[in-house]
């Protein structure tokens, strides 16, 4: 009998924010494994810090950030013959995710590599787009709107496109791309109903009108917006 | 000093998907508000049951279900004055929401009411979106799609021109929509890469390739479907 791979949503940073279900799943877990930078931290891996068992077995998932996606699938083949090793030898593995799993997030790398030979669980989680809207006291969409989540990282027409196209947005994946953002909604004089947010729910988080956002944002950061198409007041 | 609202996401019905905080709250509320239908259930307070105190004050506010909105408007009204009577006298009130209080939540309708007045707090919750596509065990959306969350609700000249303009798509509020979407989808040959959903993660949940679904869904149904734009294998 093989064992049981958990893909386990972690939500936005407050450990707090965790379902009772990861909770569980992370303090019974014998292994557990999370992405890390190369050398770095492990956001995951911090989120979950308080409820990992003391002598859980951990495998460590190095990912390169590079723009090409050939070091990063290399990275998702090596973690992933770890993973299978240890299901195969009949132990679960508890894999930790930021936010959830599926909502734009690595995990399905994994569950791409995995999920024909083995039993495959997911535990949703909080994502960090609600946790903002929660943040910033304002609907994400309501009644009859269409609720676009628009990725920073596409290029300047299609984010005009994708924009003149939705009711309400969400952009996530900010970073390096805030200043394309920022253009793409001044010049539809869309600035004023946009609110900036970054490092929802942890300790350093910031929300601000998107009139007043840095200049430089993290990559975990976002846009929140109502266009307006209908007014929840 | 007036109390403070919280307004507290449930996640999509299995209690086990509540946040570690949503949990703490409820169990320490001496106040508890929730929508009901008139004179019957509340699909919140049956979440949270196990987590509510014994000698909590319950304040259940019953939302006819109308197509007007007026009828439910003045509901809302009725359940903020009785909220804000236990907020002046200094006390907190946890209101129960299923899912997320702000997204497609009808939360909103009392945080408009109350927010200028009160302290309002919203803790996030897992939504039913997420929940799905983790049952479903398929990326919502990947790298630079775009998401678009889509209340079927919509006329389906609307329904089309948003799923000709999205990448990945999640219908929600299902209900008696079902043969819209299906109409839709079908025009396009989407229907094999659709997957419905219905009650998701409570015991009588339901996850089927979208061309074998039932001929009537219920309100708390979806449909979850990758167009294709960015294949994730």
């Amino acid at each position: 009998m093989s064992g049981i791979l958990y893909g386990v949503g972690l939500g936005p940073g407050d450990p707090e924010l965790m379902t009772l279900k990861a909770a569980r799943l992370i303090g019974a877990a014998e292994v557990i494994s999370y992405p890390a930078l190369p050398e770095g931290d492990s956001f995951a891996r911090s989120i979950a810090d308080d409820f990992i068992a003391d002598n859980a077995q951990e495998i460590r998932i190095e990912i390169p950030m590079s723009r090409e996606r050939g070091p990063a699938q290399a990275a998702y083949d090596a973690g992933a013959a770890e993973i299978a090793a240890v299901l195969r030898d009949g132990r679960d593995v508890v894999y930790l995710c930021e936010g959830d799993p599926l909502f734009f997030g690595s995990f399905m790398y994994l569950l791409a590599r995995l999920t024909g030979e083995f039993e495959v669980t997911v535990v949703p989680g909080v994502t960090s787009m609600t946790a903002g809207a929660a943040r910033a006291r304002r609907p994400l969409a309501a009644r009859s709107e269409v609720l676009s989540v628009i990725p920073a990282t596409l290029d300047v027409d299609k984010l005009g496109a994708k924009v003149d196209a939705a009711d309400s947005l969400a952009f996530i994946k900010i970073g390096r791309h805030l200043g394309k953002v920022k253009a793409v909604l001044a010049e539809r004089g869309l600035v004023e109903q946009a609110i900036y947010l970054e490092r929802v729910s942890l300790p350093q988080e910031v929300c601000l009108p998107m009139s007043e956002c840095p200049d430089e944002a993290p990559y975990f950061s976002m846009i929140l917006m109502t266009k307006g198409a209908d007014p929840w007041l």
